[in-house]
């Protein structure tokens, strides 16, 4: 069962999947989104594909999770997590061929579940590490949504806002609204108002002005890939909101868990940039916004180099520069 | 005659305006907007209201107008155009108490017809000193719409975009979309199709990564107000991509008529800055994009300080810092 993500903030509406490729397809349209939850659903991708698999034998089945994982992974490029998913599911199918293929699936859909319960986990424990950054009376700054709507619960960054609103700590959150997908505004600002957690929405536009006049003490993002020097993909306006900080003596954290970190890159100049589609710029829902025939560039994602983040929060504690991740 | 930008780029609907009111109204409303067309629209309403005066002595003339003058001051409070051109068209009116009133309304015609035309001579003059700021195969990134909509025509710092691709200079605009009213995409995108101008449209979060790309040879935006020391109000945004130019080494230009220019304030922390309605951030055209309850800051302008601008254009030649406007 997944939240459709694209209908928040106007409607609650759950889908439900029973086959993989309901779940390749939430995540390529953005139902679901966010580099944990990807991960998560993309690993109840295989579970479901070993499910709906007639298959007898473990050669059969095995087949059949193949073309599961291979069109899971074709989903989206940039966050790692769905990779590092499909890895683990796929260790797990691998590792049992003398098994029973029932016992297969069964093990494939307790990793799924490892996964999830262990990203749950992990969110709680990047909030306590996250919180112990946060002043008192915090003014914090958010862009794009990494909460628990990006992740199996609770949230990476927005973890770190919730583990500092619990300790009372935090005065108000800035939401940057996030064009062109409106993930701040649709889905941060929702789950604050569920939450209860001050908060204000700004265009991101704005977002240099309230550094300006000093109403914003720290910044925090979620990331989507961080290569082993620290430098970090993160949804587009990440790398701005960077520069910005830097200019005005703001701390800037990325809050992520360890299966965000890929260590096989040296740097960020090697994270695959996905680009989108042009109507998400030149339409809000159905909204028209530019000409028809204006050509777009819509990167999704954008690199911050290890050199503006002050450090980053993962559930094993705090990193600081200069990063080295192996 | 107002060309309804706000209809635009889905519609062209011109709006004729018989009242002052009319006029007013549509500036508030944004129907036309853009520092020097606020100015001239400004003057052709105080025109109006002495059109549509029954008054048959200078006396009862000026009190109509005076109505008109405080009246279409108050609908915007940021661009100093406005101010600018209702002084002139003031000075008009008080200057004439022996006039027949018939000549006094002639006059005030007369007197928004030279503001239109000026502006019109001081765009082209702009786009000539600014278009020897622009390498060969520019590529030049512009925010808002300071072109042909936001001027009695050919446009600021569009203007020089214009002057320069008449030259031959242009690779490439790159558009920023300009939340959260999408004047980017919405008319500057339009007016570079109209053009025949190459351009390229983009979030506004995605600047920084363009420019970190090397992808900017040059930022050039308008201005609402400049103060005396050079600090500019523009557009929300307009500051983050000053601070981003700076970051990047890209020389960051402002193009406005002198006209813009306010020396009776000392610095920008003088400017007032509007704050508009949540709603234009909750919400594009019909859609909802954030929770209903959400609360939002909007100010509809920044302030750039004269630190981050490498040159102003206007149409006397170009200002480099340090800048004493007199």
């Amino acid at each position: 069962m997944l939240l459709d993500q694209r209908q928040l903030p106007v409607r609650e509406v759950e889908r439900a999947c029973q086959r993989w490729e309901e779940v390749a397809d939430a995540i390529r349209t953005l139902a679901v989104r966010g580099a944990p939850a990807i991960g998560v659903a993309a690993a109840f991708g295989v579970a479901l594909a070993a499910r709906q698999s007639r298959a007898a034998t473990y050669e059969d089945l095995r087949s059949d999770v193949d073309v599961a994982l291979k069109g899971l992974a074709e989903t989206r490029p940039t966050a790692v997590n769905l990779f590092w998913a499909l890895a683990r599911m796929r260790r797990v199918a691998l590792g049992q061929p003398d098994a029973p293929v029932e016992r297969v699936r069964a093990r494939l859909l307790a990793e799924a579940r490892a996964i999830l319960e262990e990203d749950v986990a992990a969110n709680r424990s990047m909030g306590e590490h996250g919180a112990s950054l946060v002043p008192d009376r915090a003014r914090i700054l958010t862009h794009c949504n990494a909460g628990a709507l990006a992740t199996a619960g609770y949230g990476t960054a927005l973890g770190v806002v919730r583990a500092a609103h619990e300790r009372g700590k935090v005065a108000l959150v800035w939401v940057g609204e996030t064009r062109p997908v409106m993930q701040g505004s649709r889905l941060t600002a929702w789950e604050c108002m569920r939450e209860g957690i001050p908060h204000r929405l700004i265009a991101d536009v704005a977002a240099g002005s309230v550094m300006a006049r000093g109403e914003v003490d720290l910044v925090v993002t979620g990331a989507d890939r961080i290569a082993a020097n620290g430098d970090t993909a993160n949804k587009i306006g990440t790398y701005s909101l960077a520069v910005l900080a830097r200019h005005h003596g703001v701390p800037f954290y990325v809050a992520a868990p360890l299966s965000t970190i890929d260590p096989s890159i040296a740097t960020g100049a090697e994270i695959p940039i996905e680009e989108r589609d042009g109507g998400e710029v030149r339409r809000v829902g159905g909204q028209q916004t530019a000409p028809d025939g204006s050509p777009v560039y819509n990167p999704a994602f954008d690199v911050t180099p290890a050199s503006l983040i002050t450090a980053i929060v993962t559930e094993r504690g705090i990193f600081r520069p200069p990063y080295r991740f192996s």
